[in-house]
């Protein structure tokens, strides 16, 4: 089944001590639809400038993802710029320039509104309910946030857990959301906000999803060398809902398996700059970590 | 087959915003011992004053602990004692009174210098290497540390390497002593320093394994509230080599199942204050988180 994707479409200039990185093809819809289409079609729904080069377009199709719901609109697309320090584990914000994204609305194409598989990919909730609004009762619709929004959109945040199956956040969002320090006890507080399945990402600590069938300890593939987290968290989700959506069987059923896909889409993401990596991988290198991490948690 | 373990044994006042607990019972050797008895019989070797409680003597005889290499000294037991934060997640210390273990020399009696399985819980690694120049060709040797001793004794603790099997460590101290921040970085590094088997603990993120035949992701426990963690690392090593002790088949086969209940033993650990919670668990209940922890990992 198909899996629409809805999120934010960007240039990400990236600095390391060693070398620039810059206008990357980034965003949370990018990397998200990339990582889904290891497993099958994909829809994305976004907002690029007509600066957003040829070449990522070719990216986007080369991946077999559908850009009808793609909107390119006079002005420049969305960038923004980091910088990491040298031990590559903090990074800052040198710029954010929102471009055409500033007056994003998704317009979902006729065709996308049947779409049973919905990733809600970070952007503002407030658009994350305006693609609800147009869906015809999709069979399963999955939520990333971030912590901006819980800072200045809370409100529509917590609306919007209302409406949605799955909700995945961080361990500091999760934190910010409940008070809680205990990420136990943090899970159980968002199930009382209304998903089904909640997930919280604990970086290479991997994530911890809970279900009404109970808690999943998922792992994070064990990388020697992170070179560029940015896009990890799209990753995972990305894969986790491709594999949903193309696995026979229900939700219940296959979740756990589609976290661990996605895990191992966000080490490959990890890898490399931007989506170098992820773009680079094959079905057999997803299939071979997946086996690799079944024999690490074996006992 | 017999465990040895040598370490501190201490009393430990833990103050919280709601509670005090003085004079618990405390030391890395105490957690160990009474972690490693659920499996099989233990040795203990450690220094008390003669102001140490009956109550305690008899805690450790009712887990079966023998207590031939336990020095009853004049003087005063090692006495630490502590306060935590609101959150419980920041402890300091509030007072170190060392007594009689400040010159604690660890002598073994003859019947325990043939232990098969020594652990060499945390103390300074001169008196770790003492206990080994004592012992007849051990079968395994597993040692923990602290940061103390990479600060103020780390060549030693180098020297020490080389002569065990086993080390374990938490990744706060792996990153101090190879200046790595990621754990499997950090792995790589402290195997060239000797032991064949090396752990890193990441509290209640589980731990990691390198081993010869690979990596183990180990689990925690999903604690919904952590009481006091005070000695859930050493109740995790103590578990760790109880179980290979008493498990058929060799080490490289068990340490997985080892580990799994060292972490289930430390998951009872730091839902009471001192050893409180721990002292009270069966078999049963250790075997029941085994099979927990089984279904939160599979998929």
């Amino acid at each position: 089944m198909s899996v629409l994707i809805v999120g934010s479409t960007a240039l990400d200039s990236i600095k390391t001590p060693k070398a620039e990185n810059p206008r990357l093809l980034g965003g949370s819809a990018s990397h998200a639809a990339i990582a889904a289409s290891f497993f099958g079609p994909v829809k994305l729904v976004g907002v690029v400038g007509k600066d957003f080069p040829k070449r990522y377009i070719q990216l986007y199709q080369k991946h077999g993802i559908d850009l009808k719901g793609l909107q390119i609109q006079e002005g420049k697309t969305f960038h923004w710029s980091g910088e990491y320090e040298l031990n590559m584990n903090n990074r800052r914000t040198l710029l954010t320039e929102l471009g055409v994204f500033e007056k994003f609305t998704p317009h979902l194409p006729d065709v996308h509104k049947n779409s049973p598989f919905v990733l809600l990919a970070n952007i503002a909730p407030a658009l994350q309910h305006h693609v609800l609004d147009q869906m015809r009762r999709p069979k399963f619709v999955i939520a990333d946030t971030m912590d901006l929004w819980l800072n200045i959109a809370l409100e529509d945040l917590v609306r919007l857990l209302k409406r949605v199956d799955a909700f995945v956040l961080n361990d500091s969002e999760a934190h910010q959301l409940t008070k809680e320090d205990n990420v136990f006890a943090a899970l159980r507080k968002i199930h009382q906000l209304g998903p089904k399945y909640v997930i919280i990402k604990k970086g290479s600590h991997g994530s911890v999803l809970s279900s009404p069938r109970g808690f999943f300890l998922c792992p994070a593939y064990p990388l020697h060398k992170v070179l560029d987290p940015t896009g990890a968290g799209d990753s995972f989700v990305g894969g986790l809902v491709g594999y949903l959506a193309h696995t026979k069987g229900n939700v219940d059923r296959n979740i756990r398996r589609a976290m661990i896909h996605g895990s191992v889409v966000a080490s490959f993401c990890c890898e490399g700059f931007g989506v170098t990596r992820t773009t680079k991988v094959s079905a057999k290198d997803i299939d071979r970590r997946v086996r690799e991490l079944e024999a690490l948690v074996r006992f």
